[in-house]
């Protein structure tokens, strides 16, 4: 877990840069035959192009963070430069660093946030509030044109544990704490927030809760806007707080309003969550099912009888052939060397997260279920594997990038009776769009009572104008989400890669809504702007 | 059951007028020692001032939903004065049919609201959305000066179960269902809403998610925003569509903003919730804890615990005295004639509805957990009794307020750490300004990982000016619950009652937010004036 260091992530590349691997052997010759090797180098730009800022706006930023915490080195500025989308790295692997900021600024207070914020105003300067840098929604690439600069509002010196309250369970975490950061504190005091998406590693507090994301263990500890109890938020208009008591009937609940408001309306900076023990024992074991359709189906009878382990993914045929449930093994032996024939099936990992005793009831009764709906068990071995992978994917996506294969993933969610209907036409736009040869994988991690995430893996060789092809292949998925009537995005937000979609899915007044909130908080649009408000 | 028809609810009381009942004879006693007897009979106005309503708008209303659905006497605008908060009955009784619409509109699809709403923005006409009555809140008091009339939005057409989706496990219901008739067309499907607030008999499904409503059995169901998962809303800008997915990340959840929001941003058309099956088997009990906290803590541990039955509350010393849980026995023996000695203590009733093999489950883990922490169970028949008049309360209200005791109930909710502060602070300003003899009951009804409700009931004797008295003593209530950080209302909502509190809740920014969205959605302000924003 050498990883959970804090270190920058690599400028083109996810993780840090120690952390990037060649392709796996095994990997690397399915890989050859599947799209043939092609390898690509990234060519990136020696430098960002020079900052903009004027000396006086610097100085005024110096003023409020004290001058060590404003930084215009190109490095810096290379790194704040978007987000982790495959556009996001192509675009830096080609040398593109046209969206860098022209400034970092590192605030260490709520105060010192809206001081800059006021400072942002003064002077109509664009702000990125900057969390963990993970974005795969182009959440990081801000519009410049008509501001008098751009600042990257980094909020890596915002790490404390405010405050924990034992009896409630609750604790207050500042919105630059790191994944493993926060857990980290919260171990300490014997408690955890059970939040672990596959940016883990690197995203924040601030970002878990400014993008409404979704972790592995959602089936367990829910989503992390279902944690949230309160928030505290800096806009240019000044401080909103909310969070009176767990759930009330005091007007709308302008916490939602704030959950997944990506940095639009203002920056999080600080977020009381709903904790729970630390688990003291972690199972995860592994299942197979003779189709997508009977593991979804064994889904929706747990999550509909409430009897939902902390852990509940499916993978599809396709991704359960390539194993990319556990891609440290991609191509490798499916079922882990344990006996049992998984060939063919789908791979479905159940994990429980808690004391022995409640484990092993859950375990117990989950497990009659999936025996009478006709799974079949294969032991744990496949399942620690797959906890002990959890984070890789993303470093795969580079690897492959290396040699000419394009990989990216995307995400929606449904309500049950359409789960087929989306799954085939989200799947048929992207073989159509990309043609022959392409590999479109699939998962189910998030389940409902009323419906489940879908999460799509796509390969493909690359064109010779790989954005271009991507691009196209994204709005082809996209279209088809919208068309059967699901979601543009079950975790990963808007950013500006979504937005063109979101008008379609809350409707035009929906729109309006955002735009009139929008406007209250930030009247002269600094923050992030071109991001989330359709 | 009988009182599940469709009769009106009577102009000045609770339920419908052959419901009304005199106090039962051991209440009649307690309430006389307490207080005295002070017959105070409603002196009810002759009629409603005469409807200001112009007749070409009359006509107009009429074109859009026909001609019998405009109605203007004098008894149907008298049934749709205010809500049943105390104040509004006091008015009532005292002949104050002031707030009486001019018109009652009934329309009966989506398309006539929105037909009416442009009317009423056309000729400025202020609306209020009527669904079952029973607002307590002054939801249905709208502000009238400036408008050239005021309408009553009456959703008693709108009864339709729209959808059912067995596989998703959701239901299309309209807006004037009451909640017997919502659950009566779901049962036919095998389904239930699950949804028992005290106001059940008349509230309706439009009602519970402008409110935010929380039910009986919110322990196993949750609150009727939790079931929410889409809505359709006519507002005066055009309609309003929300519901993709279960749950995503596509920007602050919209559905939030709806819910809650009074009828001050669009008439709701249309909501689609979560459903269960049918239960089984609906099995309660009591139990007696030697304290409030002693009780509060293990009603805690439960929800920690996630190991929650359907039905939980607990009443304090005060309420378990009195038997309030038992509106029909009050003063009568605390535990239904079961050996066990609950004197002294505090009754906590609990409830298992669903699969008789899951309830016995379920029943065994949570006895076991509540013998753990020195609950003393008093077995199942003071638990029916609980069930069976569960929806009696408000009634009881009305024959007090006959015999000169004013009676009213207020709610909050907060973290545990901070229950006991809460509890004494509303307590002690309610005693102290209502004075020596006054009786202030208590209990805790819907429970949350982080925290719980408080429900108060107050009782005291009647000043000259009943009115003024207990406006007096509300504010002190409030701003108690302001002072110690709590919510205005964890299920009552806000209506004009709360509404001056809400911005010590929300912040002065957080009323901006509203402000913003209502002046968006309904830019000439005739939606429910003067109600929710602040």
């Amino acid at each position: 877990m050498t990883r959970f260091v804090q270190s920058e992530m690599h400028p083109h590349r996810w993780g840090s840069p120690d952390a990037a691997t060649a392709l796996p052997e095994a990997a690397r010759g399915l890989i050859e035959m599947a799209f043939g090797i092609d390898e690509r180098p990234a060519t990136p730009a020696a430098a960002p192009p020079v900052g903009a800022l004027a000396s006086d706006l610097l100085d005024a930023l110096r003023s409020v963070v004290g001058p060590e915490h404003v930084l215009v080195d190109d490095e810096t500025r290379r790194l704040r430069t978007r987000g982790k989308s495959t556009p996001d790295l192509l675009r830096a692997r080609s040398g593109d660093l046209s969206d860098a900021p022209d400034a970092v600024c590192r605030p260490a207070t709520h105060e010192e946030v809206a001081a800059v914020l006021a400072l942002a105003v003064e002077h109509h300067l664009a702000v990125v509030p900057f969390g963990g840098g993970t974005s795969v929604t182009g959440g990081l690439v801000a519009r410049r044109e008509g501001y008098a600069g751009l600042v990257s509002l980094d909020l890596v010196r915002m790490k404390r544990l405010l405050a924990v309250d034992h009896v409630s369970m609750t604790a207050t975490l500042e919105p630059g704490l790191r994944g493993p950061e926060a857990e980290s504190l919260l171990a300490e005091e014997g408690l955890t927030l059970g939040h672990y998406p596959q940016s883990f590693e690197y995203a924040t507090i601030g970002g878990f809760a400014a993008t409404r994301s979704s972790g592995q263990s959602s089936a367990g500890y829910g989503r992390f806007d279902a944690m949230v109890v309160g928030l505290r938020v800096a806009t240019p208009r000044g401080e909103l707080a909310l969070g009176s008591s767990p759930a009330n009937a005091a007007g709308p609940d302008l916490r939602q309003v704030v959950l997944g408001s990506e940095g639009a309306f203002g920056v999080i900076t600080a977020v009381t969550v709903r904790v729970r023990p630390l688990p003291v024992e972690k199972v995860y074991e592994a299942w197979s099912w003779p189709s997508f359709e009977a593991g979804a189906d064994a889904m929706r009878a747990l999550a509909q009888g409430l009897l939902l382990p902390t852990v509940l993914r499916l993978s599809d045929e396709h991704e359960t052939a390539i194993n990319l449930a556990r891609p440290d093994e991609i191509g490798g032996d499916v079922d882990g060397g344990v006996d049992g024939d998984a060939a063919g099936g789908c791979v479905m990992i159940t994990g429980y997260e808690g004391e022995p005793a409640a484990n092993a009831a859950k375990r117990a009764a989950v497990t009659a279920v999936l025996d009478a709906l006709g799974g079949t068990c294969l032991g744990e071995t496949p399942g620690q594997a797959w906890a002990h992978g959890r984070f890789n994917a993303p470093y795969l996506r580079d690897s492959l990038l290396d040699v000419g294969v394009l990989v990216e993933t995307m995400e929606t969610a449904t309500f049950w009776s359409n789960r087929d209907r989306l799954y085939t036409a989200v799947k048929q736009a992207l073989e159509t769009e990309l043609g022959e040869g392409t590999l479109v994988l699939c998962h189910i991690s998030h389940v409902y009572e009323t419906g489940c995430s879908l999460y799509f893996t796509v390969a493909t060789k690359e064109a010779a104008d790989p954005l271009r092809q991507w691009l196209a292949a994204k709005a082809a998925a996209s279209d088809a989400m919208m068309a059967v009537g699901a979601t543009i995005t079950h975790h990963h937000a808007v950013g500006s890669d979504h937005r063109p979609w979101l008008t379609q899915e809350i409707g035009e007044l929906g729109g309006s809504i955002l735009r009139a909130i929008k406007a209250d908080l930030d009247p002269t649009g600094i923050l992030n702007p071109g991001v989330l408000i359709p």
